[in-house]
């Protein structure tokens, strides 16, 4: 079951990265329990999230869900290697997203180093929280954009996401870029038409709750009715659990 | 495609119905959008929900739902007929449930006649509501049971739905019993554990919102951990979408 993505090739982009975002989530649509991700999936959804980043350049995940839990964003040796065979760098790029600052590296962030580590930060955040960043990773302050969004509802991403992925490409020959949510970091990324391809766990659970606790896949506005026009290119099962993989079609310019 | 859950066999049970729910959610797990499931399935789910009622005893919705959309609980003629060449009534019971009495069964439920609609109401709701239904349907006043709850949650409904499943099996033969949502009366069924089978439709679409307007397979508290255990017992594919079925395996006596 392992190899099913191993193999699959990935096109390129010439102004910024090919964009996958990968989330699990339960039958009632929940990607968190309690929190945290991890109780959502199985090993095998967990293995194959590692296959992946092992086909990724860099791996993105926003400050808010390092902020809920101990994780990692590197792949186990085995894959290092096999990272090398294919002329990538034993591990991906590891990438966090902000805009307050508020990220708990040396807590929450387990096998990254320094060298190999970029936070994408917003410009409001205050200088000695950037300090502190700059001391463990390399940093890039983007523009903020305010989006246009309907009264009361809050993206909680502003930053400009086309801006990001060109330094990412630019300046980090990122070619293929993994998204590991949170779902207010996958919710920009499809509603700016930047999302190029969704791999979803469906796995065989039934979760309750609602937010914050118990969030979904994508956490935003509703999107307009064509934001994205999901194909569906494979489904594999393991077990009770489906593995889907689907090409985005985004409205905008791509 | 429309054939295959045609000729399902749907076991017995001795003092209740056997319970099956049908939903179809999008791909970031909304089962409505805009406030209506219309919105999220293809025609061939619709041609799949019509299959399953025409095998169903009866066809139960929540008033909520009701509410929020006009809608029907019947099925077109040539499944009526279907239906009699099987020794069942051309339509199934369509089933009703409410805590407050509010039910449009004028304006928004079309294709029921008053001698085969059926509402399950809570003791709470005023006479005068109480009179006016019944005008239209059979009416049972089931107790209500207060659950407990975590603090400032609420399922919505607090009726006793084991008792309600008796007397649609003693009272009203229901056999089989098509649960329809809304989200919280099928939390309901699933945290009793009286829900025996799933069929979830995955429509190849993102939504995004939140609560009120765009809501989830299941809307209530969390579950306990395996509140249901769910099995995934057959994947049809049609376009990019996925007609998927589970047995939920109830934590409780069944």
């Amino acid at each position: 079951m392992e190899e099913v993505y191993a193999g699959l090739p990935f096109p390129a982009r010439e102004t910024r990265p090919y964009v996958l975002v990968n989330m699990v989530a339960s039958l009632d649509g929940k990607a968190s329990a309690g929190g945290k991700a991890g109780a959502i999936g199985s090993l095998i959804d967990r293995a194959l999230m590692r296959i992946l980043r092992a086909r990724a350049d860099a791996v993105m995940t926003g400050a808010r869900t390092l902020r809920a839990e101990k994780l990692t964003l590197a792949v186990p040796r085995d894959l290092a290697r096999s990272r090398a065979s294919r002329g990538l760098k034993p591990q991906p790029l590891a990438v966090l997203v902000t805009g307050s600052g508020e990220v708990p590296l040396d807590e929450n962030l387990t096998g990254a180093s320094s060298d190999n580590l970029l936070v994408l930060a917003s410009p409001e955040i205050p200088r000695e929280r950037l300090a502190y960043l700059s001391s463990r990773a390399a940093v890039e302050v983007l523009p903020e954009i305010r989006r246009k969004e309907p009264k009361g509802r809050h993206t909680g991403l502003r930053l400009d996401l086309e801006g990001a992925l060109e330094v990412l490409k630019k300046r980090y020959a990122v070619d293929v870029l993994l998204v590991e949510g949170g779902p207010t970091l996958n919710h920009a990324f499809v509603v700016d038409g930047l999302a190029d391809e969704l791999f979803l766990t469906l796995a065989p659970k039934l979760v309750g709750g609602s937010r914050p606790e118990n969030i979904t896949v994508l956490e935003g506005p509703p999107l307009p009715p064509r934001a994205a026009d999901p194909n569906l290119l494979s489904v594999y099962l393991s077990g009770d659990e489906l593995f889907l993989r689907y090409a985005l079609r985004p409205a905008g310019p791509g």
